[in-house]
């Protein structure tokens, strides 16, 4: 009946898209193509098109999917979960919550590499590293790393780097490190061929105990937990001392709320700490997101992981914070790369980082003191009902043995709603955290069948060593008292977002990041406490509707790659990527291949390609482009040929990162696996695949995709990211397992990717609405939309740029403007026209990559026919610029180009260039009255590197200097 | 035990509070006063002092509240409520609810009266106007009325006003006026002498007809509702023709949603329209808040009540909005007032206009017509099974007789989770609307025990008269096409909301208007489903958890204010003004005294109080005030001499509007009494009593609170307010009441104060939440914070401006800056201290109220010392440049303050001003990075309102003139 007809098409599918059905008219018109089905049977080559269309049915309405998800999220038991292993209860501050987690301007902004826009996000990651400085007492922290265990895992390869010791000297790992961080150790370690052994180190306190405890082969590193995982503050002095003295570094797996009471690892030796930062505030999330961290001592920072934010210097000399040592990262040193590591956590490391700004160095203290008495109380019960407390130096967490009763323990803590951990048949752990009340350890004891009826608080004061009581002072940075009241913190969020530029501003056309819409209704079922309070180790029948989420993507990923199986464990694109050449390498040493270690990768790869093929095991030899921008495959062919013995396999990007549907993919995989290698599709590129095509059924055997992309988790402003992997079903047996969720992995895997048995599983209900809104026809309508989009921008600034590597004048999904004859000619640069795009309300495409010189833009399906216009007319607008320079009207240094961007104070000050005012400000185009400004002039990224400050500076460093 | 000792004070008050513990010693110091409990002691008379401190428990956490509030919103059952009635289910769109509805940018915003910083959501309420004026058929609709009920009350009175009909004509309302309507309206027309006939005018085509339907007194007015209530479009062309032959205006209360397929009122003319933009995306919230709108034909503009937005220019002759015609408002007209109507609904408005924006006018069309194709096919369903529907031409209603059968009908519904509505033991009625699909419409169906099988579609099209079906466009401005996709929506509302200045960018201290905090634990569960998904009517089991924030929230009241009763349901501080002045006189004519009739009113007091006195049938006497600012005790003694016989009432404010605790409250509460008047204490600045006072212990009879001031609803940008009121037992039989809600008030009540039972019930967990996350020992501290502040900002600012009627040199919680000197002298003006302000980044204070020529200044307990500081050194700065001009260095024309504010676009043209860009726009104290810029000049009023334009202007009214 016509009163219920629904169309096909989800009415949410005209709310992602942006062109209008009117546009898409026009539009065609200007790329000359008479349909988009027309268009991507032109653009892509025939033999990866057809198949049968997605069998996805999407949501008829918006509100159906939130319906949906919240019957999905009542199949979770939120209950109080004392679990602990890295993962606590804690209150993420409503006004964080609000004003941070659910704002777009906080989550739908990208990676801060354009500084000038970033200020407000590097600050806050500053705040981070201050944090993280400050509590683990070392020097130098970067801003986030993707878990715990990763972040365990780097600081393995770290001390390897920096040791002077034995090329065969091993990995120390004390037992009681958290069990998931030693087996993403143990995984990790495989490739590299780097030994771990884990023993009691608790008595080892000489280089003599060190060397026998290697078997003689010498120690590089050694990795404590502290406290360790059974809740002992050990105190690890002596064992750092005489690591030292071994030629070994030393890391400290650590608790950034146990040291505002702790003598900090900085302070008793460590070189490294690392840990996850999630209790600041973060929701436990079923596992993840959270922000790892990593902190140094001076002398190790430029060899550290991940990003740096530091303090540099703009135009007029004012401080401004950047990225710093950006040399350091993986997609410069490609296959030199020490770490594959490019996501972080920023979203979650600005919560964290603004937990410690809300409560301030004594606010964390008396937490920290709550939690410490709640448990010595507890112990104090415990103990005078004459029950074993193993842990005798804790600070929130006991281990209690219950010889044979640990089953019994666990089900009377049950019957209180309360989830402790179950060591073993005789063992039981548990830890408290910000939200323990009275209730709780009540409830606790009597779960043991003691009693509880208060607690003598004369025996509730740190029982550990003295030595181990912090006495120096932490976060005292101004910012960490300045805005205790909500409404002072309101405005320091309101503040810092109003610096940067996100999508809720414009257009961010970044090349091969996927800038879309980010859809409230996506987003908002991630607050939810059905999703986020689940500890990643709950008993599965409390986690029923995460699992369902997990499963229900795992199939409709399956549906849309081709692929046969998926996990969902890597919490970040590169993270995949180690994945899926891990499951390669494991396969085909099951087939007695080990010699197979060579991957073939084309020039044209993203860097991590081949700094995962490395921390895979895999010797990388790379594959030429044409002149095109394909593969060459004439020198595919020789080095197919030359390699076919120790082929392991080729990674390839398709579309490539060139932009291009390369018709010569179905060849290349038949090539090599013809050769015995195996085919890695990277999918950061699946945007321009989803419904049309699926690499699994092309010849693929194995692809990554980047959730955060394709499927609209938002970028955070640097993370998170979410990098499932698809496998054909005989790497199936390799995909990441996980040591305490027997159920999230197959146990033929060689262990897991990430901390936790499904990654970042909070944010997954994020993708899940995403397909149910869009269903079949609205995903393949989107990617139809993402190559038209692409198609336009190049159709019109094909006249004014080059475009690189259009096939019969068409791309995929991106296109390349060639600057590299403009800057010859005139001397302009990629970086004036990047920064000039800020003056025209613009984030920057992304700059010389794949090509030196050249910018991508990708301005994805969600953006409208007038934002496209507008950054089309922009860059028209500059190229009209850049002209000026190009006749010799102006020289390239006095250009209105190479001085920007133009902040509004600028406009205040003298005013000794050869343009005007307006002219700087207000190019064409830009309305006056809603315009955008960047809160620094650009800034000299080398002058920050040369004066590394990756602290919170003194105010007074920002005082006016007129 | 110490491990749980949480202090008698919650954690939150020292979130809510802004000053630290530190800076209150300083704060003392700079008053020169020992402590914060003898700063109050001197302060306020010791005779209203005292009393037992506040028996209300404050939960310990801010998580705790919140679970509450979820045990609370558990008791509620949301089902599928199709009663109709003015109140429909609604989808708001999840980008409007996130960056609106949760996005403090919009709900802590101000009244627009700073319009220079108000340029968004004037924006925003233009579009409001324009949607009103399209759909309405009419030429002017003001920016909203507090509900349908109060805005057919108000075009009675406009009506009333602008007929030629005789004194005596009547007000003819037909039978099918929604019913909660002619309540409202009966009850306001009481006091004001005007007869209104209730009758059913469906048959009355002719100016005879109408005078005999008057009873021969003639007619002033007609309202209709369009469609009825029953559901029938009637066509009510030759009606109107007949009213204006006998000299009577005639308005439709109508449905924005009908009026995209049915002639608008304005073509079959009538005069205005009224009616509830609920149900354009604003959840029903168990009755409010919504927007209700006004609309009147050309020549009507300059009568109609409410605020009103318009175009002008600013200085520098750009377009600019700002409210019009000001000078009709209430606080200027005062006893000469035709309505008191003060707040609006603006965050409603706000939200039903990006509706409106959202859908666009096909979007609207489109779900206009599937709830009529539903209607039909409900309609169509039951005529086949032979049951009797009286409802001939619907649009989404059906009015269906069922003899004998309705609560069997009504409980098979309740079955199906629908609620029906039972209009009596043989009718039932229902209404569809946006939400409802084919499975709710076969539900419906069954329960009056018939079966749907589906529809012929022939049958489905509108079976209204074709001289009823729209004809003429509408929403045809281009906003209300540009913005269809989420991406371009989330940009435009950030776009919108960056012009504006917010709470969350700094202080408002306007004076009485208590800028507070609206903290998230506070605003978080109005989004609630269970909370905002009520209808108002729906059965009382229903509504379990809301009626018991209304009843919890009543017996704190009673507590706080010491009254005996209190009514939440006046939906602002007017109303509750109205509805207490309303109780004295049905007291006062209970008691056989209705010759009481004149009121006593400060000449000091707000203009509402006299507008509201007007309105309740009081003749209004002004008493002086004392050069001190107080009330003129000899003056009041013999006005109260002069009337004692008729006296009804005196209303004051206390602490009174210049800011101090008047030491003859007492005295004057027993004058009056003596007299056998009442005393009305306007509880505006309830916020210097909480915790200290109690009016109704000390004297007073009767006050309205403003939730939205001292409790803590935001002030949503003009709206919503929630104006409670308290009684002494004595008045309580005369709280308003509701017809179709006996629950909600006492039977011996005159009738409603606004149309639904509670007024704005969905947001009454705010001020619940707010009241236990303090706790009464919080609550009197913020009051203490309030006076410490106040006092700390006249402390710091007296020797630069001097500071009006302290005593002994001490303020309440608000304090006067007298610039009548500084005017006189210098020619500087009250507006362009005001207007400099925002340079400096501030909201203005309160201007030349309730003194001209001064500021006065509230800066509330949530500002901190950093807060308060950087606004007294702007003032101090601002004296500075005040002093160049008294000193004849600077002419005042010429000055840096006659010009501001300044743009940044200002700085990008030429400069021809005799000071520096630098000084304009970064004066002392503003950091350049974090600048608010104003998006227009200072705006001409006057110009605006000599060119009246109220609908959105075209977009090349905008395009740069350069």
């Amino acid at each position: 009946m016509s009163a219920d007809s629904t169309t096909t098409v989800p009415e949410f599918v005209s709310r992602h898209i942006g062109p209008r059905e009117d546009d898409v008219t026009r539009m065609l018109e200007v790329i000359g193509q008479p349909s988009v089905e027309e268009l991507i049977a032109r653009t892509a080559p025939a033999a990866i098109l057809g198949g049968p269309s997605l069998a996805l049915e999407g949501a008829p309405t918006e509100q159906a999917v939130t319906d949906e998800l919240r019957a999905i999220a009542d199949r979770n038991q939120v209950k109080t979960s004392l679990i602990g292993l890295g993962y606590y209860g804690t209150v993420t501050p409503p006004v964080v919550r609000r004003n941070v987690l659910e704002n777009p301007a906080w989550y739908t902004a990208y990676t801060p590499y354009q500084p000038e826009i970033s200020q407000g996000r590097l600050e806050a990651l500053l705040n981070f590293q201050t944090m993280v400085n400050d509590l683990t007492g070392l020097d130098i922290a970067n801003s986030s790393l993707l878990d715990e265990g990763t972040a365990a895992a780097e600081a393995m390869t770290l001390m390897r780097r920096s040791s002077k010791a034995a090329k065969d000297a091993v990995l120390l790992v004390d037992e009681q490190v958290l069990p998931q961080s030693y087996a993403v150790i143990a995984s990790r370690a495989l490739p590299l061929g780097i030994q771990v052994e884990r023993l009691d180190l608790s008595s080892v306190t000489t280089a003599e105990g060190l060397l026998e405890a290697s078997g003689g082969k010498g120690v590089f590193g050694v990795l404590v937990q502290y406290p360790g995982a059974d809740g002992e503050v050990r105190d690890w002095r002596a064992l750092a001392e005489a690591a030292h003295e071994a030629k070994a570094l030393v890391t400290a797996a650590t608790d950034l709320l146990a040291l505002t009471l702790l003598t900090p690892p900085g302070e008793w030796g460590a070189d490294i700490a690392v840990g996850n930062s999630q209790r600041f505030g973060v929701p436990m999330g079923f596992g993840g997101p959270h922000a790892g961290f990593m902190s140094v001592r001076k002398g190790l920072e430029r060899s550290m992981p991940g990003r740096l934010v530091g303090v540099s210097v703009d135009e007029v000399g004012a401080p401004a914070y950047r990225l710093a040592l950006q040399t350091r990262e993986q997609h410069i040193r490609r296959e030199k790369a020490t770490s594959n590591i490019c996501t972080a956590q920023v979203l979650l490391a600005v919560m964290a980082s603004m937990y410690a700004v809300w409560h301030g160095p004594e606010g964390l203290r008396r937490i920290a003191e709550r939690v410490q008495r709640h448990t010595a109380a507890a112990r104090q019960a415990l103990v005078a009902a004459s029950v074993d407390v193993r842990t005798q130096h804790q600070f929130d967490t006991l281990t209690v043995s219950v010889p044979g009763r640990a089953d019994a323990v666990m089900a009377a803590a049950l019957e209180r709603d309360l989830n402790l951990w179950r060591v073993d048949a005789d063992t039981v752990q548990l830890s408290f955290d910000e939200t323990t009340d009275r209730a709780q350890v009540a409830a606790v004891v009597e779960s043991f069948g003691a009693s509880f009826s208060g607690a003598v608080p004369g025996d509730l004061a740190p029982s550990w060593p003295e030595a181990l009581t912090r006495t120096s002072d932490y976060l005292t940075h101004p910012v960490f008292s300045a805005h205790h009241s909500e409404t002072a913190m309101m405005r320091y969020l309101r503040r810092l977002a109003d610096k940067d530029y996100a999508l809720d501003r414009g257009m961010i056309p970044l090349g091969s990041c996927t800038m879309k819409l980010n859809a409230t209704t996506e987003l908002e079922p991630i607050t939810w406490p059905e999703f986020s309070s689940l500890h990643p180790f709950v008993p599965t029948d409390q986690s029923a509707g995460s699992r369902q989420i997990v499963s229900d993507l795992q199939q409709w990923l399956v549906e849309i790659t081709g692929y046969d199986a998926v996990s969902m464990q890597p919490n970040s694109g590169a993270s995949g990527e180690l994945a899926g050449l891990m499951a390669i390498r494991a396969y085909h040493r099951a087939n007695g291949q080990e010699e197979r270690n060579v991957c073939l990768i084309p020039s044209s790869a993203h860097g991590t390609n081949a700094a995962s093929a490395v921390m895979a095991g895999f010797k990388v030899v790379v594959v030429k482009s044409t002149a095109g921008g394909s593969v060459d495959m004439e020198d595919l062919r020789g080095k197919v040929k030359e390699h076919c013995e120790v082929l392991a396999a080729i990674m390839v990007t398709y579309p490539s990162t060139h932009g291009v549907y390369e018709d010569t993919i179905v060849e290349l995989c038949e090539l090599v696996h013809e050769a015995g290698g195996q085919v890695y599709v990277d999918g950061a590129n699946m945007n321009a695949l989803v419904g049309v095509a699926r690499p699994g059924k092309f010849g693929a055997d194995v692809s990554h995709l980047n959730l955060h992309k394709t499927f609209c988790i938002p970028h955070g402003g640097g993370g998170p990211g979410v990098g499932p992997i698809g496998v054909r079903s005989h790497l199936a047996p390799y995909l990441p397992n996980h040591p305490l969720a027997p159920e999230a992995g197959p146990e033929t895997a060689t262990g897991p990717a990430a901390s936790a048995p499904y990654g970042s599983a909070s944010i997954l209900p994020i993708s899940w609405a995403y397909i149910r809104l869009m269903g079949g026809e609205g995903l393949r309508r989107a990617t139809l939309a993402a190559v038209l989009n692409a198609n336009y921008v190049a159709a019109r600034l094909r006249d004014h740029y080059p475009v690189l590597y259009s096939q019969d004048g068409l791309v995929a999904h991106e296109c390349i403007l060639d600057l590299r004859g403009i800057t010859h000619d005139t001397g302009v640069t990629v970086d004036d026209v990047a920064k000039r795009l800020i003056d025209y309300g613009f984030h920057a495409p992304t700059m010389s990559f794949p090509v030196a010189g050249t910018l991508m833009v990708e301005p994805t399906e969600s953006e409208d026919l007038v934002e496209l216009d507008r950054f089309c007319d922009a860059m028209i607008a500059i190229k009209t610029e850049i002209d000026q320079v190009g006749s010799g009207e102006v020289a390239a240094d006095a250009s209105v180009l190479r001085h920007a961007p133009y902040t509004a104070e600028s406009l205040a000050g003298d005013w000794d260039y050869g343009f005007d005012r307006r002219t700087a400000a207000f190019p064409a185009g830009v309305d006056p009255r809603s315009k955008y400004w960047p809160s620094v002039r650009r800034i000299d990224g080398a002058y920050g590197d040369r004066n590394l400050i990756c602290t919170c500076p003194p105010p007074e460093a920002f005082a006016d200097n007129d």
